[in-house]
C-alpha cells in the first residue's frame, strides 16, 4: 500500500493559513521561480525554483488520492471538480454539499475520517494518499496511520492563524530526521513518523 | 555592534520545553554524537555529531552576552554562576534574588528588557547577544531589535508546552531563507529577520 502523507506549507510559528484562511504569505514559493511546473488543472501553473520543482514534481507525480475536510473543500469550491494533483479527492463531511457528487469529478464524500482513508487507500494503490487538513492529520497521527509529515517551512512569523499541529491526543510523536530541500522562500522538510 | 540572536531548540510543533519546563525530548542532540565540545563550565561537556559540533562551537565562540528571564534563571539556578557559553548573563527581573549578585559571577539583574539589552550590547561589543527566553524574544521582535532567529528544530511533536513564538504583537515578521545544518535528532536553522 502507498504512504499516507500530510503535506502543508507552514510558517515558522506553525500556521498553515491566517485567521481568514488566507495563504498569501505561505504560498509565495509556488510562483517565485523560473521552472514551470504544470498541474492537472490548466488554470494552475506553478513557477518555482529548481529545488522546489524537484520537490513539487515528485509530490504531484506520486499522488494517488487526496483527503481533505469540508472547510477546505468549500473554501476551494472543490477545486472546480479537479484537484491540481489530478487525483481523486475524498472529502470528510457529515453532509454532501448541494450539486455533489458530480459525474465529471472524482470527488467523493465520507462521514468519518478512517472510512475516508480506507476508501482513498483502495483507490491510490501503491501511490501516496495526501492529507490536506490539520484536523484530519491529528486524527491519523492519533490512530497511528500517518507515515510522513511534509512541511514546506516558510520563513515568516504570522502570529495567529490556523495551526498545523496542536490537537493530537497521543504525544510525544517522534519523527526521523527530515530530508531537506532548500528552496527560495521555503525549506521543504520531509519527516517520517516513527512508531 | 554584534548581532542580537534568539537561539532555542524547538519541537516541530513549536515548543521549547514541555509544560513542566522539561527539555529531555529537545536536548537529546547535545549528547548523541562522537565529537566532544567543551563548555565554559567543566560540568557541562557536549557530545554531538560533526555537523552539530560546527554549529555549537560557532555559537559558543561567538557569544558575548546572554539575556534570559527570571524563570529560566531560577530553573537553572543561575547556571551555578557561570553559563556554559562563558559570557556575562543579563537577567530581566523585577527583583534581585537573594544571594545575588555574587562577586564570583558576571550575572546582573535588570528591571526591563530593553535596558537589559542595551547593557548586554555594551559588554558584548562585536560579539553576539544571545536571547534565551521566548517572552523576551517577542519583545525584541516587536521592538525591531532582533537580528536572527536560530531554531534547532527537533523532529518531535510534543502536543503541549512552552511555545517559542505566539505573543509577538507586530506580525507578519518576514525572515530570510535559513542557513541549514543537518544534524542527528536536530536540524539547525538560522533565519535573518528582515526589516
Amino acid at each position: 500500500m502507498g504512504k499516507v502523507v500530510a503535506a502543508l506549507s507552514m510558517s515558522l510559528d506553525g500556521f498553515v493559513a491566517d485567521e481568514n484562511d488566507g495563504v498569501a504569505e505561505l504560498f509565495g514559493w509556488y510562483q517565485n521561480g523560473e521552472v514551470e511546473v504544470p498541474s492537472a488543472d490548466p488554470r494552475w501553473v506553478f513557477h518555482v525554483t529548481e529545488a522546489s520543482a524537484r520537490f513539487l514534481k515528485h509530490s504531484l507525480a506520486g499522488a494517488g488520492a487526496l483527503i481533505c475536510g469540508r472547510r477546505l473543500f468549500d473554501r476551494t469550491d472543490g477545486w472546480g471538480g479537479r484537484h491540481p494533483a489530478g487525483c481523486p479527492v475524498f472529502v470528510v463531511s457529515h453532509s454532501v454539499p448541494g450539486g455533489w457528487p458530480r459525474d465529471d469529478s472524482e470527488t467523493s464524500f465520507h462521514p468519518d475520517a478512517i472510512g475516508a482513508l480506507e476508501a482513498a487507500q483502495k483507490v491510490a494503490g501503491d501511490r501516496t494518499v495526501s492529507v490536506s487538513t490539520p484536523t484530519l492529520t491529528h486524527q491519523y497521527l492519533d490512530a497511528g496511520l500517518l507515515d510522513e509529515l511534509v512541511v514546506s517551512l516558510v520563513p515568516v512569523l504570522l502570529g495567529t492563524g490556523i495551526s498545523f499541529f496542536g490537537a493530537q491526543e497521543v504525544t510525544p510523536i517522534r519523527l526521523d530526521d527530515p530530508e531537506v530541500i532548500e528552496g527560495r522562500g521555503v525549506t521543504h522538510l520531509t519527516f517520517r513518523v516513527l512508531r
